[in-house]
């Protein structure tokens, strides 16, 4: 099996080409020292996961001969991960840590103690796409642009339940086991926590379950992975 | 309640001054730019939790005095941590996640396929003193040399079970709710997993339970925090 996974926006349909831009062949060949000829695994979150051969990578782009498809298409659950970007290093783990942990949608959201006012959304896109590269998904959660928890709330589907892992409840982690099914998000506050007006309306909004994640008050980056593994095995696809 | 939470080695006794290292001094004096009279909370890993007031704060130390005790002592389930590390900077986030997540020991171990020969241990300590600071916890957990993963089993007390997260197990992570409880390690293997030799023998120890964190391949980092909130909620403090 080849060693280099690449996620391509193209279509993977057998007997056709694959174009790869110039980022790409750059890598293959500049940063990889692949060749013509040899291998890689591909994926393009739709078309599951096909070994490739390169046919030709320059420094103006190049193409792939698809050779077999070597996975099916693995969607996660129905699960969004919204988190309060703060600082950029804790930022980029949470949306790697997502896309390993099987999120199918990350939302970025400013709260009221969140100082951040923009995000690079493409600089977090590329990081759960390198995620999804590395650990072997053939998905790719979206990243959304920045919104603010407000108004993320006022459009809010009450259909999609939210699982707030609140830091103020630092009791016994409650079993996710008895929750039902379908759509979810995991909702992880900034590390200075939520205002009292947004613990007010979190706290009023029927489709929303507050969970404790231990005694200890845990990093947002941390949470974020405890959280989506307490979810993962209790509702989704880790069961 | 004093916002800065220091780990002192000093025995927390009531009516007895706290002597302050010189780094500790420049800490509270230069750096939070803490004077004398203002408040903060120590704790040593086994006296619980105390508000002090700063006496003193200097070039070459200063001194604390203890105004009460603000919380009990609270150690960690027995569990401990296991992992190999790699890259400096998720060695660190290893050991900061593990103490925040609340293990009660860490063991680096160099495994057939690690390449770091030597870790910086007092450096790896550090990280945990600051991560249990943060997460407000009482113990701060003790960091391990680097060990060969070979001679740390030759010498192992098969009292202590080990959960060893198997990345080649890409199913449904196992429920852990029907595992004894008692004293417990996770290990967590290098990103280019285990040799065929150290499988086989991990495999034939009774006393080693095999696990699946899910259908993706996590990054030790991942895997480390999510094993940790799997035992934690099944087996641990989180119950």
């Amino acid at each position: 099996m080849a060693k280099i996974r690449l996620f391509i926006e193209h279509p993977l349909v057998p007997g056709q080409a694959v174009p790869l831009d110039a980022a790409q062949a750059h890598y293959l060949s500049g940063v990889m020292r692949q060749r013509a000829g040899d291998q890689v695994t591909v994926f393009n979150g739709r078309d599951g996961e096909w070994l490739a051969s390169i046919a030709q990578a320059g420094k103006r782009g190049g193409g792939l001969d698809l050779i077999r498809q070597t996975g099916d298409q693995r969607d996660p659950p129905d699960l969004w991960m919204i988190f309060a970007p703060i600082k950029k290093a804790r930022t980029d783990f949470i949306v790697e840590k997502a896309a390993e942990m099987g999120a199918a949608r990350i939302l970025p959201v400013q709260t009221d103690f969140t100082n951040s006012e923009r995000i690079r959304q493409d600089r977090l896109q590329a990081h759960a796409i390198e995620a999804a590269e590395q650990c072997g998904g053939t998905y790719v959660p979206a990243v959304d642009d920045l919104v603010a928890l407000s108004k993320l709330l006022d459009g809010w589907d009450p259909a999609r339940r939210i699982l707030w892992a609140d830091e103020v409840l630092a009791g016994p982690a409650e079993t996710l086991a008895g929750l039902p099914a379908g759509p979810w998000a995991i909702l992880i506050g900034p590390e200075g926590g939520f205002s009292d007006a947004e613990r007010k309306r979190l706290s009023s909004l029927p489709y929303v379950t507050r969970i404790s994640l231990g005694p200890r008050i845990l990093r947002a980056d941390t949470a974020a992975v405890a959280a989506l593994a307490l979810w993962q095995s209790a509702l989704g696809d880790w069961r």
